[in-house]
Order: C-alpha cells, then sequence, then structure tokens
C-alpha cells in the first residue's frame, strides 16, 4: 500500500503561533503561511500556490515603476500601520508622476518571532489599502531572518502604473513663476509614528495622515491637464527636503509664506515642545503640486474639494535664483533659509 | 551678503567610512550616498537625483511582474554576493514565464554601521550583473535601520518583463507523459554559502551557480515554441520542493531516475558528510523543463548547446497520479519519495 499523501502542513495557529524559520526555507510551512495568510487576503479566489511572476495585462500608456522599502518602528501607530503605509506610499509615489496605479508586488522580510497575529493584521491592512486604492497585489515574496537580525517585519513594495502619453510630471519642470501648493497640514504621520515610539499619550492623539494620492491627483489632472509641472508627496525629510530637492533638480529657487503653511495645533505644540521642525517632518498623505500660475487657483480649488485636500494652501512661489535657495519669509516677516535637512531626523518613519 | 550655497555633504569616505541613520533620513547624507554609490553605478549619465518612480517606455506584450527580497547570509560567498544573486534571482522568476526582462527596481535595507566599501562592492556587482543581462536599474530606495535590526544589507528587486502574446508557460501546465529536463547538476549555490558561513574549506571550493537565464530560455524557446509547458528554477527547497510543487498545481505525479541527476563531486561527498540531500539544496543558476515529450530531444539539445545548460539531463518523466507524488528510482534500483521538503532547510541562502 503506498502511503497518503500528507497535509501540505499543520494549521497555522494566528492566535498564539510566531513566525520561524521553517516559515521561509521553502518547503510545507512556506507554502501553507503563504496560502492561509498571504494568498487569503490578497487574492481570495486564486490557486493555490502562485507563480513566482505574475503575468499581467498589456497596459495602455507608459509605464511607471516605483519600489520602496518600510521599516517604520512601531509596526503599528495611530492613524496608520506598516501595511497600509507600504502600500500607500508606493501608489503615493506612482501618483506624483501622474501615473495611474494598476499592481503591486509585496515582499516581507520577516523576524522569526513575529507574532502570526500581528502578521495577520498587517496583511490585511495592505490588503484593505489596496482594495480601496483599485490595486491588486499580484506577486509576492517571504524571506524569514533569525532573532536580532530583522526588527518584526520589513515590507518592500513596488507598484507599476501606466502615464498617458504626453504627461511630464516632473520634479525638473518647476519654473520660475509657478505657484506652490500644499494639499494639507504638515506633520502629522511623522510626529504620530515618533509618538508611538516614546509612548507619549495625548489628549488629542495625533493621527498618521497615511492615504492613497492617486485619486486626489487624477483629480487635479482633469482640472489642469497642463498646468501641473511637479507633484511631490513630502515623506522623509518633510516639506524642507522635498522643495529643495526640486530646486535642485529644475535649477530655481523658491519662496514660502510661512503664515500660509498649514500645521494642526497638536502637531505644531509636540514639535515645539521636542524642538523639532514640522517643515523636516514626514507626511505620508499630503502633497506639493507646483502648477503654472494662471492654473493655479483652479487647482487650489480642486484641492479643497476633494476629502484629502480640504485643508489645501497656496504656501508660495518658484522664483529665478541660481543658488536654488528655498527662502521663507517668516511669522515675524524676517527671512529665513529652508536649508536642505541636514543631521539626524526622525529615524524609522516609513 | 546671502550665505553661499552649502555643499551637498562631506564627500563620503568609500574606504574606511559606514552606514550611519543620517544616510536613511532624508536630507543631504542620503542624497550623497544615492548620488556617488547607487548612481554613479547604476546609471552613471543620469541627472542627480532621480524621481521617486521611474517612466519607462510602452512595452510591446503582456507585462510580467516578479519581486524577490534577499537576505542571504554571509553578503559575499565563492562565486558571488547578494548583488549578484539579487539581480539574477528575480531575472530568473521573469524568465521562468518565458518573458524577456526588461527593468529592474532594487531596493535596499541597510544595517547601520555596513562598511560602505562592502555595499559599494555589492552595487557594483548588481551593475555589472544587469548590464551582462541587459537590463536596466531604474528605479530604488534606501532605508537604513539600527544596528541589531538589521544584518549587513537586505535587498529587494523587483523586475518588469514581457512575454510574447499567446506563450503560456506555466506551473500548471504540465501533463502526463511529458518529459522532465533538468539543466545542469545540483546544490552547489546552497553549499557554496554554507560553506561560507560555516568557514568550511575545501581543495575545490564549490562555487555558487548564480547566473541570469531568461538567454537559455530565449533559445528554447526558439527550439520548441510549444513544447515548453513548464519552466521553474529550484532555487529554496531545490528540486524536490519545486517539483512538488508543480505536480499539486498540475495535479499530476513525476517519475524521477536519480541515476540520471547531475550532482558535481564536491558538492555530493559535502552532502553525505553533512547529511544533506542534494534534492532539497538550493540552486541559483539552473532551471527545470516540463517539455511535450516530442520536443524533449530538441530541448535537451538546446540546452546542451548553451554555456548554462551544458550538463543537461533527461531526468524523468510526468505520469498521471491523483496523489501528485514525486517519486524517484533509486541508484540501486529501490523507489523512493521525493516528498516536501519539511522542517529544517538551509537558512537564508537567497
Amino acid at each position: 500500500m503506498r502511503p497518503r499523501p500528507a497535509p501540505l502542513a499543520a494549521a497555522l495557529d494566528l492566535r498564539q503561533g510566531r513566525v520561524e524559520q521553517a516559515h521561509g526555507s521553502g518547503g510545507r510551512a512556506m507554502t501553507h503561511l503563504i496560502e492561509t495568510l498571504f494568498m487569503a487576503a490578497f487574492d481570495p479566489g486564486a490557486a493555490p500556490l502562485a507563480e513566482d511572476a505574475a503575468c499581467l495585462e498589456r497596459p495602455a500608456g507608459r509605464l511607471v515603476l516605483s519600489t520602496d522599502s518600510h521599516v517604520v518602528s512601531p509596526l503599528f501607530f495611530p492613524g496608520g500601520d506598516i501595511g497600509c503605509l507600504a502600500v500607500n506610499g508606493t501608489l503615493n509615489d506612482l501618483a506624483m508622476r501622474g501615473a495611474q496605479p494598476l499592481y503591486l508586488a509585496a515582499s516581507f522580510i520577516l523576524e522569526e518571532g513575529l507574532p502570526l497575529a500581528d502578521l495577520q493584521r498587517i496583511v490585511a491592512s495592505m490588503a484593505q489599502a489596496a482594495r480601496a486604492a483599485g490595486v491588486a497585489i499580484v506577486t509576492g515574496d517571504t524571506k524569514v531572518v533569525e532573532r536580532g537580525k530583522g526588527d518584526g517585519v520589513f515590507i518592500t513594495t513596488t507598484g507599476v502604473g501606466v502615464v498617458a502619453d504626453g504627461l511630464e510630471i516632473s520634479a525638473s519642470r518647476a519654473q520660475p513663476g509657478d505657484l506652490i501648493l500644499l494639499s494639507g497640514a504638515l506633520g502629522d504621520h511623522g510626529l504620530a509614528v515618533l509618538a508611538q515610539r516614546e509612548n507619549l499619550r495625548f489628549e488629542t492623539p495625533i493621527l498618521s495622515d497615511t492615504a492613497a494620492l492617486h485619486g486626489l491627483v487624477a483629480a487635479l489632472l482633469v482640472t489642469a491637464p497642463d498646468g501641473l509641472h511637479c507633484l511631490r508627496d513630502p515623506t522623509r525629510g518633510g516639506l524642507g527636503c522635498a522643495l529643495n530637492e526640486i530646486a535642485r533638480q529644475s535649477g530655481v529657487g523658491m519662496r514660502l509664506r510661512e503664515a500660509a503653511i498649514p500645521v494642526h495645533e497638536p502637531v505644531r505644540a509636540l514639535c515645539e515642545f521636542l524642538g523639532l521642525d514640522p517643515l523636516y517632518i514626514a507626511n505620508e498623505g499630503k502633497l506639493l503640486a507646483i502648477v503654472a500660475a494662471e492654473a493655479a487657483p483652479a487647482v487650489l480649488a480642486a484641492l479643497r474639494a476633494h476629502p484629502l485636500g480640504s485643508e489645501a494652501m497656496l504656501i508660495g512661489e518658484v522664483v529665478a535664483d541660481e543658488d536654488r535657495f528655498v527662502d521663507m519669509e517668516t511669522l515675524l516677516g524676517g527671512r529665513r533659509l529652508v536649508d536642505w535637512p541636514s543631521g539626524e531626523l526622525l529615524p524609522r518613519i516609513c
């Protein structure tokens, strides 16, 4: 008598179980993890054991490709977690080129000992964020490292999108005379993560602003297809870093008005208390739009008409400046150089 | 007098320097690392400070997308390193769908303290592997984690390729009567990494077989465009895992002949010494081709005519078996079940 085929592996204990080395080594346990935890969330109808690569439709338009590793610590924070952050962050990098996101790949580096319940919660958050954005997670990978060689879970997401022919939104297209719009208040994401990490408690908790911005971008493209020169989400390094990057790439200067830059009161208060500058704190659901002056009123109106841009402001203008300085008129009427961030910024906020 | 613009950051000391937190936080130091280390290797002619997403040509064909995180330990091993492995591994996942690889994205998770010289060597190895394969690394990301929260460097590569309309190579297409071809000897990669990790020394060192297989696949597609049913590179979990995955997805069994399966003598000897089975050791430059019987002679000849397939062998056949067993006729004429790998396999070999 020949033996009966063994079941693929013992059922995962999603309440009490933890990531083990065997979950990464290519055998039964790994297959079981992929099928019962990842595929159940990302692709409930799929056949067991997907291929190592996904075959997709032929896209209409030029491709846009972006990748980001996410190492945020802690994994869960007010307003989000590493899962939705990893989805939204990569979708936003595509959206900042004017692209419509189509597909995501997700690769996980798991530390031995990670509670499977945490992993399941993170994966569910990714699946929900992807569904909300209308994007499919089509392929992935899982690796396991020993305790002390990782930190819970790192997630690398890679996005594929398409951009219409002729549309060229780029950090090198800012021109003197363009106006600078900001879709909302600064600093919520970075401080939400910091507060969670340092166990700071407030009456009004600061929530991460993590959100997928491609819907907002689509609305702007309808409003002013030719007037949008640059889009940028001010993540690591914040507004200060994003504007300096654009100034450098476009060979221009910028003049900001501090009074116009929105910062929520709890963020302002915590920044003052900790000696941080909201201009350099990471955001995960805001965008900068640098637009032709004649298009600015319509773009600002379109931003404010969208739930993710209701606090949008015109914060400054692009000027000719061979030094490529970003200057700011301060609240007191003085001027301040908004330099590149340097030295220690908040680590591991994305 | 207005201040002079500061230089972007102090020059990187590539000989003595190490990765610091500032290299990951979005400011000057990070920009400098990206430009002088990554972009200098990957895209020497590019403008400074690429966008967060790459705009690419409109591809001709269906898209294929694959992602893999690489956590191999140690970072350097006989025959390769994490850099070329990360490039070749993802190209191979695309190739196993019959795709021509076009673009790679590369995302780095760096541990604070990693010598910059090691990082530069790894990045140079990636650039060389990508150039050799005719593929561009078009976008990327860098994160830094604290000492003890990572392990030197983890690299996630994501590949985009195109596959001709009508070509359907898939692990679900094996049919009873198909023949199973293996492009070369088993176990070199896994044992090369293990030997380096455990500091084992031999007269004839075992070298990793890491290689990009899309050129070999292209040759097979010319030879037998309709006869290729499945392609699979037997990486983690080795041949045993790959064949069980295909058997399960296709709903078939397999019969192997042990005498036909090539294993280099040093690998065989070390496996015996360590009590390991070459059937479950990872390979990084080999492929399994499951082909229609009438196409098998031509495909085998095409494999052997290519430098990466010179030791190719016909190792078995696909049979009808509702239990989906992979059986093997042993050297002594007995039969053995080649089960799914279970329990502890070699960790962190890719």
